[in-house]
């Protein structure tokens, strides 16, 4: 019987049949012997993560699969990044996603990563502690032009729209609630206060000064999005009994792992892009697996490959992390290895979509079934059948024998 | 990528294996080259239009597939049948579907259809307006013997009975509320005073006097069935995005695409009967769906033969169907074609039956599987899985790349 788990997700890994792809996707296009291998070995399936015609979020997805109902346990995006750089929030306080980003006189947006710009800590100490109306404001440096906003406060609400544009060119929006109550018009009522405040500041910054005299796209608006409340949650070891790690490159997916509680694997070269260290990442999940019942692995790059809508790249990028997963041929039978992805990312799209994922599960103990590829379609033929997110934990703790008996 | 869409439903199509044809179901023994061409360049599945172990009636089957919960928004089959003859309710208005019909001294029900009368209109006009205790009755023809009545009111209620006895030699049922609320019991109440005052003028109009001197059955009584209360739905193409027209001959189709704010376009010909003009609905189907987004082709006439218990027509109904759908051949691969069944009736039933329907969807991204033949149990080996009606809808706006996003 199984007895710890290696839990790995490509991200966006699903696609729809790609034309000049010979009506294939991208995953049953490449050559992928030891996915099939796997595929062949263990029971498999398609998933729906959070059901039919419901597209996840990268964020709810993990979520669902995790075993965390969204619809409980999701309160926007913004407390996820924040577990991601590893702040640690209080109950009811706001967080948000913030770019160091560029604007005119005019307040268009020129800039959204405010050319890149390699580190905001400068920008990070002359707002943060701000108070306004007894609310405040936490900042926070993340990676290059990314930073962590937090509003700490009593009466404060996450139904507020987002002031980033998401696209340049465009006017910044001043924050609105998006719900009726006194919270949400309160809360964007302040937010804009400090934006508009940190917008003064910014511009009269030394670092902008300087950026600006040598031709630099000055940090001189903090574009934030993803409003979320932080709650807290039941640990993934209490939940489930098994001590767990992550080992990936995003920081979306560590903030996932982070939230619940699960250690954070730094690994060298996790670079969440196309020349990341899967490798590094594979073998230190067979490594780790001994000491912790659960590892849970990330690989971000199908994903991108997706949005960019280059089906090329996503086929060749499978097929690399398919000589890695080789490595994975050195678990023994009493790990439960599981593959799957948290959502399709279709070329012909570039975005997320409700189309079902591929996944097996492999081990001693599996219903193997006479599936011997993995792709969407081979997988739709597999003994799981149709499963949805919030089905594979229970499938992890049942091959496990830790679920408990209902009746007698 | 998809970018409009078909969405042609066979009533009753679905049906049971049948001694006489070999054990296969009529779908299964006809033969359908264009229709399994569909299936084999397709998705498949199967749908349990409203779950397992709920037989559909068309118009929660139709309001199901359309995206419309049944639990929610439907209140009874009179408005849909209102809507079908262009009749406009207001919210509270109840409404029935109604025959004229003969009965005896005894009040027997003698002629469900007055002997198949041509036109009611003479009747209605003696009666339409009346007021009784301030609620005021609506009348309004139908075609040949059919008519509509609403009664509008205050405190009116559709947790009624119906009157109409539903076959012949039996007697009038008066109306009994259906529930213990005074709304219910006054509804049925004022309706018996009014069906009453109504038999009375019908026994003396002149035109009656004028039919039974020639042998033919008065329409002496008013049947009414199927009460329902009139609510606002949000329209199909605010709900969708997309502009919709109904391709139909059967007033209840009509009256639900009506209902839901579609377009209802007339074909010659489209009579809802085995020799109803389906080359002429396909036709139109393919040239309107440029100008509309989203058309819905109905055909009734399948639904019939079951009810006859006659599989031997079903079957070659079934084949003279296909023979028209390879008008669909022209559709081009960015219109995304669904074909489907409202519910099965099998002919050893004769009515509708819990029993899951085939469905394809065929087009541009869809996941082609390995079905290469449209019928019940080859579409259950199908990529889709097992369907329900309302995940129609959201595999539509899937392939649209329509959905929206739950997270990040």
């Amino acid at each position: 019987m199984v007895n710890k788990v290696v839990l790995v997700i490509f991200d966006g890994l699903g696609d729809r049949p790609i034309n000049e792809l010979n009506n294939l996707t991208p995953l049953e296009a490449a050559k992928t012997p030891n996915l099939d291998n796997c595929a062949q070995e263990g029971e498999c399936g398609v998933m729906y993560t959070l059901g039919r015609g419901i597209v996840p979020g990268s964020d709810t997805a993990h979520l669902a699969i995790l075993g965390y109902d969204p619809e409980k346990y999701y309160h926007g995006r913004g407390p996820l990044e924040a577990a991601g750089i590893g702040l640690k929030l209080q109950p009811g306080d706001i967080a948000f996603r913030a770019n160091w980003g560029t604007v005119n006189d005019d307040l268009i947006a020129i800039d959204r990563r405010a050319g890149r710009i390699e580190d905001g800590t400068p920008f990070v100490n002359s707002l943060n502690g701000m108070e306004i109306d007894g609310v405040k404001f936490i900042l926070e440096p993340s990676i290059g032009y990314r930073a962590v906003l937090v509003m700490r406060g009593k009466g404060l609400s996450y139904a507020i729209s987002d002031v980033d544009p998401h696209s340049t060119n465009k006017k910044i929006k001043p924050c609105t609630p998006l719900d009726e109550s006194t919270d949400a018009k309160f809360t964007s009522n302040v937010l804009n206060k400090f934006l508009e405040k940190a917008h003064e500041i910014l511009n009269k910054h030394d670092e902008n000064k300087a950026r600006t005299s040598i031709g630099k796209p000055p940090a001189n608006y903090l574009l934030v999005r993803g409003a979320g409340k932080h709650i807290d949650l039941p640990p993934f070891d209490t939940q489930f009994g098994l001590k767990a790690c992550c080992i990936a490159g995003g920081g979306l997916y560590k903030g996932v792992a982070s939230y619940l509680g699960m250690d954070i694997i730094d690994i060298p070269g996790a670079t969440a892009k196309a020349n990341t260290n899967i490798t590094g990442k594979f073998e230190k999940a067979v490594e780790l697996v001994g000491d912790y019942g659960f590892v849970f692995v990330h690989v971000k790059q199908s994903d991108n490959f997706g949005h960019d809508g280059n089906y090329l790249g996503k086929k060749e990028f499978i097929e690399k992390i398919d000589v890695a997963f080789k490595i994975f041929q050195k678990l023994d039978k009493e790990t439960l290895l599981i593959v799957t992805a948290d959502h399709s990312t279709p070329c012909e799209l570039k975005s997320h979509s409700a189309d079902y994922v591929p996944i097996i599960f492999k081990g001693s103990g599996v219903r193997s079934d006479q599936v011997n590829t993995f792709g969407e379609r081979a997988c739709s033929n597999g003994g799981l059948g149709i499963l949805l997110g919030k089905d594979v934990m229970g499938q992890v703790m049942n091959l496990l024998g830790k679920l408990e008996i209902y009746g007698a």
